[in-house]
């Protein structure tokens, strides 16, 4: 890295600086390469700044109108891919505020009246995290849509369920579907909270303290979508909280995202073979031609590293730093894109996943039967026939389970003759609650795993997420 | 470490384990020395579930007598210290039923009817970090109530406001304390939202899922003040991003404390000198006795690193977990333990701290003059009486700064020629701005720093703040 | 919590504060839970200080005989747990002091002579890290140990190896145990390099300055067992990269037991079935009798989470800390402790469980045999006997898989006739490099899976780790 | 987001899959935004492989002519920025070989025998993390030579040493600065233990289990500048240890940058006003024209949240992943180049402001003489002069301090009879180690403050510097 200095002044704080900054300080200082991205955010604001100024008679309706009609033109630039980024100008907020000088002259001077960029910044990254959180929870909504409906369809289709990895007891693929829509809609209302949260505006705290121009900070607020205006200048300019809080959503929306992938990638591993995804989401192998692998799966696993990161780094970055503004706080939006944008690629792979994936229901129900996954059944039968002490049934299950195990054979092949030598009063009633259908279909307690259940809960889901999307 | 085993039968699963545990396993796999925390809500979650089989003639009234019995006579026993918990039984629940059987027999066998370990300890782990929100909010207020005080009696005490730890503009004490009130609100509010989203019970999910036992799961929701209960079986046992949102509420919450506490540091500092703690908040030196250390502050301060590896350490914990229970997440009690313990103590602290503090105002006062505080207000001042556009005024101001700096003199102490010499038609109406009292006042913008809104705004949350008290 | 104050005077720093601290502080400020642990570090350390303060002529002889007494009488106190630890006296340093005070009254005054409580604390915790470095390479070895006997018993046991969980080529149980013999001596080897590097002594830093008094560093260094003393005074109180340096260790470390625990996880499961670990390791379940749950495999890998908080702990309370001591860093012991103590038991639960597990052989090799594991075999028979360039060996690869797949068939199946189909040059030699002990045997380049290799590594490290022990 | 599908063949492995990923895949998958960077290491180690496999005699001595005289053309192009990068073709390494196919045709098919992108994407980033490791410790020579000869500089600028922010006892600034010369010289010294572990070679253990090909790994190690290859190839193709020990070097080097950063926006804040950053570190602002902020050390303190925050990541990602090669593994890169380019970037700043900085002796001396700074110095005369135990020497400067205090007076300023009212004993004589010269020229100990001791440390940091570099 060379440390060249560009020998002309800084064009923004002017003449008090005898040279100007350094190629490292140009490299540490300018954020343009990553808050360029705030670009519609920060036309909106000016747009909004300047159109307050007129109406109080701050500045004049020419200048104004001068102002965005400048701002219009240079949108057009941008969204033509015209528009020359310069990092001699270091942010967004001077890129386009330069411009505009160019284009308009003496009033985009004083478009900065009654505002700093530290409400400017603000302000702009506000409006961009509340996106990112409707964004989330649109495509949460769109997940859950795709987890509902292949639920739907496999409502009956017996699986096991696990603890510990191991063979439980029988569920079906829609209940453990279902699941992750109730840990998705959790999700998505978190975002809705911390948009409803953040809807403040810091425009009008300018530096800090905010002005003495006669400004109308509702009239900006409303403009730009806001509820409100912050009531604490220092406050306004210096709190991160609402980035804080989307990326706390978006590392509990990853844990569960990861969980699901965790399963995808054991699924699809042949000692499962429980479900197959489309082409679309499977990759082969350079040297092993015969491998379809989970690689998509695997991504959104790994995502939730970035996702907790990027808390974990604007968490670190905060801590400590008194007020108000302090530049450390310029790594906010590095750390916030990348989550989001991990979350939003995560969120998306996973419903293409979803929605092409085909189970092997066969598959599935032959290892739902594996491991005497019907033992809470007979306890249950024991309790519920025999009146026994939950306690003494799990003994007598367990010493059935024992003695199936050492003959090799699964528990409802086991001879009644042999049941009744642990536990005479067994009956051969006991073989009705031994199958993994009749067990799954018998857990019809509230939220339970009985195939009736899933079909009521699908369609419940499914009516709701399609009424939200009418 | 030792590897002994200890020779006798495992007391809770019985005749399939031809060794007991080794210690090794014994020290991971008991939880006791944690979990043991969460005996009320172990207990209370009983006594629902005993009632609730009793009414559903899923085991006798006198089955029920018998066990509310025993749990009242364990609760005493507790409350007393006279409860002997036993590492071999592992965990809270283990030790308090095993108590239970030695004192009412075999009724006690029946107690697990219908239910879980794993229900059952995602149901008292949620009553607990229920519990553990209601009170942060609670915390969270007192601590607001404490700055809104001290707000209101320093509204129009004069201080720095600084960006970049450097003197920007003047502001007030209040307005200062009054933007950690805004802070700390919307920390209340988020705990508020995480209680409001998690208060579903998981008990009646039994292992994953579901029963057939016709339990009534409302009746126990209701019992334990949930809503309703979970919607889907698996979802109950095998989620905890209800934890998981609490202690990302205390995460944040955290920032905003060890900014308060950075400052107070600073503040303390005889370089800053702002305020004085109080002997209760301060230590000694053993080797430098003239010492007054701001020992609590920086305690608070810390604290954060362990909230936020609290969250960190959960995230990763449940990363990448397939449903439904794994025994990894018998680590979420640590975790949350930890991490809402260093919260509710750094509230406590901080609050004790706020309420104690003496301000310095003249120490304050002095410090706002320095560093051309005003100069804003000069370029303001050029905007708004020679309508200059601000970037303009921006560089006649820097102009200024820079002779009155060369002349080792304050803004407001340079001659009226020398600023016109800068700017003709500066007049001598100028000087009525450059003073830090006439700075602030003139701050009137809504959230802005002037001391009347520092009063409205104080007198604003005194009141809300108790209101809700009452 | 309640805020009373203790109405007496502080009896560490004496007459300057009016009143004792709150009960709030002492709960914050009081480490004496935590650092207890550190009584023999701090014993230590002031034998070997108050024995040069005497051969420097700083303190008596007497004086010296009285405190090396009075010291040896509290260690054996403490081993007899007949010590009152006492909160209000906030640490183990001055819970020693006082107790020292009590038995020998007025020399218990000179011990604390040229030396403070801030290099106190630096030397004690230093000289705790260290051992625990030293236990974790001792316990990493005695990991490797079980690990290499394992592998060697199991040097042709041929295993799936996997890519993407999906079966990819053959490896034996051996080669894989080997890999992880290699991860962990490069963990040894961090702590051994941690251990080494903070081998420096704290002790004569004082407060943060040095002193004036003429003591010899030197020597309490050799008698504490450090290479040297620290050079710099501010350095020796402030830094604690050390223990960072050991979390940092102990987290990658994690990461590799956590990976192999995963395995565990996969290997007993029914689904796999390749390993059955030993009745000390596995637990039952409350409600499915028939369960042999890896819950020790699942608390290791759930422990990475709490030793990666740790590190990511104190790298946050260390974080913009300025120099010398803030008691920001008495938050270092917790972080370390329970990150090491993590590491500790995570290390004797996964030594445990491999020299106690039984590999399933058969399960393995039929498991190993799926897939068409030997497809890269078959694409290198054709690259070296028929001089195809690899990338087309490649495709024609593919399109027998794809014909096997189709036909149902392993890939040994083929007829003879289909492959040339696609590639008529093919002979039947190709049978000769298609099963799965023909692949595994073929892997002889340097670090292959060969049975002949992986006997050969094995000799080497079980070779090398006797002779570590001898 | 769209999600079409491109229609055509994905080229890379051929006829198995019917339709090519999907957009969204192709987002997620691709990694060539991220791993463009490795082009030169890909390059190395495909000539050494190349070059190896015609030495062993499995390729033609044409066929390696061809390939070197194609990597070289690719080499050129890339280096003249002529080279088109393919999304579609994932990542460097298919483009590379892409690329190579259309220069010379047939014999690129070839170089990938005994080759998987396993072992070469293994092989690429150490190469990558190792060189990144060379220039950090290079970097941190460069930071310790400008600390050194600023120390040198400063050897006697009399500073205040503070704990707790507080003035405890008077230092120089030479000796501030040279803490962390020690500090640095510590994480150098990590990341040459950490590039000498790395310096192994995966490359030859193919897909994870080695090959039948006669390969020479100590050939391509040898070549590539690695001590040895590595000895097992499951590990050599699925640890990433070495990369979470680079940001684990990484991440303690920033808390060490983060806390130098603080304490230069301490002393460049108007409270302190000890040192003045060059203009080059510093700006301005919008609105305040006056301001000198220290945004590049801001920046270096925030970049320890980045900087963790990789390890963190990575960390993650690694946890609890089974062998061998998993797709989340490609998430290494993004978070190792963020982190280490951070590091490089915060080193370079920090190298840039120490070696510009100018400090304000006066200001710091006046600053050491506060706070009663020479108070130790008082309680040592007496214990040294008055034989008076250390412990009640500290109370009677207490009190010394506290009536000082209360007559507004320093230290020094204290009439001798005031003194002797407190202890009869003192004589004249304590004038002499009561001012912060006195002080300071005192601490003599080996590592304390005197400036003897700081001339003699900077002398030898400044000989073992200069004699490293040549």
């Amino acid at each position: 890295m060379t440390n060249k200095t560009d020998g002309k002044e800084n064009q923004m704080w002017g003449g008090r600086f005898s040279r100007g900054p350094s190629a490292i300080m140009e490299e540490i200082n300018a954020s343009i390469d990553i808050d360029r991205r705030l670009w519609r955010e920060d036309i909106a604001g000016s747009k909004a700044h300047a159109a307050m100024l007129a109406a109080a008679k701050i500045i004049s309706v020419k200048d104004n109108e001068a102002i965005q009609h400048g701002l219009g033109q240079i949108t057009s630039e941008i969204e033509r891919d015209e528009f020359a980024f310069s990092k001699a100008l270091e942010d967004i907020h001077m890129n386009i505020e330069a411009r505009l000088k160019e284009i308009i002259g003496e009033p985009a001077g004083r478009l900065h009246t009654a505002r700093s960029r530290n409400d400017q910044v603000a302000t702009d990254f506000r409006l961009w995290v509340r996106r990112a959180c409707e964004e989330a929870e649109t495509s949460l909504k769109a997940l859950m849509l795709a987890l509902t409906k292949k639920a739907g369809e496999n409502a009956d289709a017996v699986m096991p369920g696990f603890t510990h990895l191991q063979t439980a007891q029988p569920v079906t693929f829609g209940h453990h579907l279902l699941a992750y829509v109730e840990m998705f809609s959790r999700d998505a209302a978190r975002f809705a909270d911390a948009r409803a949260r953040m809807n403040e505006s810091p425009l009008g705290a300018a530096a800090l303290a905010g002005t003495s121009f006669p400004i109308d900070r509702d009239a900006t607020a409303a403009a730009l979508g806001f509820d409100r205006p912050c009531a604490n200048s220092l406050d306004a300019v210096s709190s991160r909280d609402f980035a804080l809080e989307a990326l706390s959503a978006a590392s509990i929306t990853a844990t569960h995202l990861s969980r699901l992938a965790e399963e995808l990638v054991l699924w699809t591993s042949p000692h499962f073979g429980f479900v197959r995804l489309s082409d679309a989401f499977s990759t082969g192998s350079s040297i092993m031609p015969q491998k379809r692998n989970p690689d998509a799966a695997e991504l959104v696993r790994a995502k939730a590293g970035r996702i907790i990161a990027s808390l974990n780094n604007l968490l670190i970055v905060m801590k400590g730093l008194p007020l108000a503004y302090s530049k450390d706080m310029q790594e906010d939006k590095a750390a916030t894109f990348e989550g989001m944008d991990a979350l939003s690629l995560g969120l998306a792979a996973m419903t293409g996943m979803i929605g092409d994936l085909e189970a092997n229901e066969s598959a599935m129900k032959e290892a739902a039967g594996r491991g005497y996954s019907t033992a809470t059944d007979l306890a249950d039968w024991l309790v519920r026939s025999l009146n026994m002490p939950f306690r003494q049934a799990h003994h007598v299950t367990g010493a059935a389970v024992a003695l199936a195990e050492k003959k090799g054979v699964a528990l409802d092949a086991l001879p009644l003759e042999d049941m009744q030598k642990i536990e005479p009063k067994i009956t051969k009633d006991i073989f009705s609650v031994l199958s993994v259908q009749a067990s799954v279909a018998s857990r019809t307690s509230f939220g339970g795993a009985a195939p009736a259940n899933v079909k009521r809960e699908a369609s419940r889901w499914l009516a709701a997420l399609n009424k939200e999307k009418n």
